[in-house]
């Protein structure tokens, strides 16, 4: 079983009916017994409705040492910016506003003070940054560290976009260029290698990664777009479940490397382009767009963000993912696979 | 430095002035830049304000495989009912009614699977009983079985209950008699002693545990209930814990003891008293009542719930926690004292 298989197993477990209509896409039906909607397993995040007006947003992610990070790669304080970066990004993916974290931490008994303050500097940090406020938690001893951090978020009712949603003939295309996080951690996997400006671009990817909070609200105010989802597991495997949420296809018609990534392959000597489309955790946004609206839109994106929104693909009614011709291979991060 | 120590120098560090307006006391100044109510570290669940009228909560908290339990004494799937009912019961403390919850699992690469889908039966069925939606989660390889599960409630703004709120002259009392959880982890882990109908009791409340979601909510209905926590660390830590957030002390007169707990005590010559004071995790409530309205609520109480509402002490100006003349020790649990 693939991890996907066994999230599909889960849903099916905890709520056969909800699940499926989460699979199939929100409608009247979708208003539970207590009144609120809910989108619930499956999806960047689940939504709720705490009252007529308002939608709530929660996401929960776990960073387990050894697993996600290792301590001669990253810093305890890199880690918990990490595990916060990530959480932030799902709701960055629903085009949600944080309001508020809470914080799991196991950590080994030996110097566990330490550690725990050491994690909170970057979860704290991240934060402030991104104005979420800490508002509980919980700590226990744990062999391994692990960070297990859920996000609540708001957005306008009409502001949700889920992974379900794109069509044939939408544009694809992500907020940013991929595989510095990647690059950032081959990088940081042979210290011999650390130094010059690119090499510190792509570590500062891996070890402080930013969320693309702003542009997903910006991105979520659009009718235009169609589905967003955060590119957390490379290009190849969050397109393919984004075409199969919205029950289509994709051609890729160009893979946007980062410039750092590019620099890190080539010292490496390993192919950027498998950074971007295996490696994942870049935690840009990845989007489907209308095609008549993609150029206003990209045009307006770039202004307020001094960036451009980068065209990948286009969408089609035949499933599967298409990269030069040739199917797509699953090449992104399974945890159990 | 203890974890309550710990948790004060984490909330100084994610934010000094909302922590120090959390162990003071909600006002009209907890009211955030974002317009919300928040309150923030250091009570059983972070309350914030999605609208006006309405108020969410939220909770987490963290389960490890040999900290938390141990496989030769619970199944897994028991451990994701203990999980679940573990969060659950930070939603009875404040009264609130559950609406949702996340689910981080980090399970060995071994039989990831399998494990897996054993935990999420207990899960589920702690889900179902208790009338909560599982909304999503996360997985992860993890070398030790680790569950944390973030639960969301939705609570009256009137009817919220906090740790702090009573004072001198009310009533403590706990909605159930303590230690059966205690003693059937002792029972467990003498297998040879697992026969009987109060051991059976006392196993059942280890393994699967009541979170006392409808005395929580009855009881935060009452406006002469003046603080509620879960006693869920013992009760000589958890009334220490409710009177330094009161800002006074009690006087202990009595400790309930279950009858499994009793009977358990007497089988492994051990003091039935020391598992309800030290024992922890029978997620009874404890809570404070105005004196003049004790009677008259535990009269509605034992009519509702066909159990007594036990008074277990009285609480006074000077600090400090007493039982049979002297001051109580720290006989609870703490992760890293």
């Amino acid at each position: 079983m693939t991890e996907d298989e066994i999230v599909k197993a889960i849903a099916a477990l905890c709520d056969p009916v909800r699940s499926r209509r989460a699979v199939e896409g929100l409608s009247k039906d979708d208003i539970d017994s207590k009144g609120r909607v809910i989108i619930g397993i499956g999806d960047d995040a689940a939504l709720w409705q705490p009252s007529r007006s308002h939608r709530s947003v929660i996401s929960t992610d776990m960073l387990v040492e050894g697993v996600h990070f290792r301590r001669d790669t990253m810093s305890l304080e890199d880690a918990g910016w990490r595990a916060m970066a990530a959480a932030l990004s799902d709701l960055a993916a629903m085009g949600a506003r944080p309001v508020l974290a809470t914080v799991a931490l196991g950590v080994p008994a030996a110097n566990a003070q330490g550690e725990i303050m050491e994690l909170y500097q970057g979860i704290a940090a991240a934060a402030r940054c991104f104005d979420i406020a800490i508002a509980g938690g919980d700590l226990s001893r744990c062999d391994l560290v692990t960070i297990s951090i859920t996000v609540v978020g708001e957005v306008r009712p009409s502001r949700v976009k889920r992974r379900a949603g794109a069509g044939p003939g939408d544009v694809l295309a992500v907020t940013g260029a991929l595989g510095a996080a990647r690059a950032g951690l081959e990088l940081a996997s042979q210290r011999g290698l650390v130094e010059g400006a690119d090499g510190d671009a792509a570590l500062q990817a891996f070890r402080r990664p930013t969320p693309r909070i702003a542009e997903g609200r910006f991105l979520g105010a659009s009718v235009n777009v169609t589905a967003m989802m955060d590119c957390s597991d490379g290009l190849s495997t969050d397109a393919r479940r984004l075409c199969a949420a919205s029950d289509c296809g994709a051609v890729l018609e160009a893979i946007p490397v980062a410039d750092s990534a590019r620099d890190a392959g080539q010292r490496l000597g390993e192919d950027p382009e498998g950074f971007a489309l295996a490696g994942g955790e870049d935690f840009e946004l990845l989007v489907t767009v209308r095609a008549r609206a993609f150029r206003y839109l990209a045009g307006r994106y770039e202004k307020r963000f001094k960036k451009k929104l980068l065209r990948v693909g286009a969408l089609r009614k035949a499933r599967g993912v298409e990269w030069q011709g040739a199917p797509l291979d699953l090449l992104g991060w399974d945890h159990f696979a």
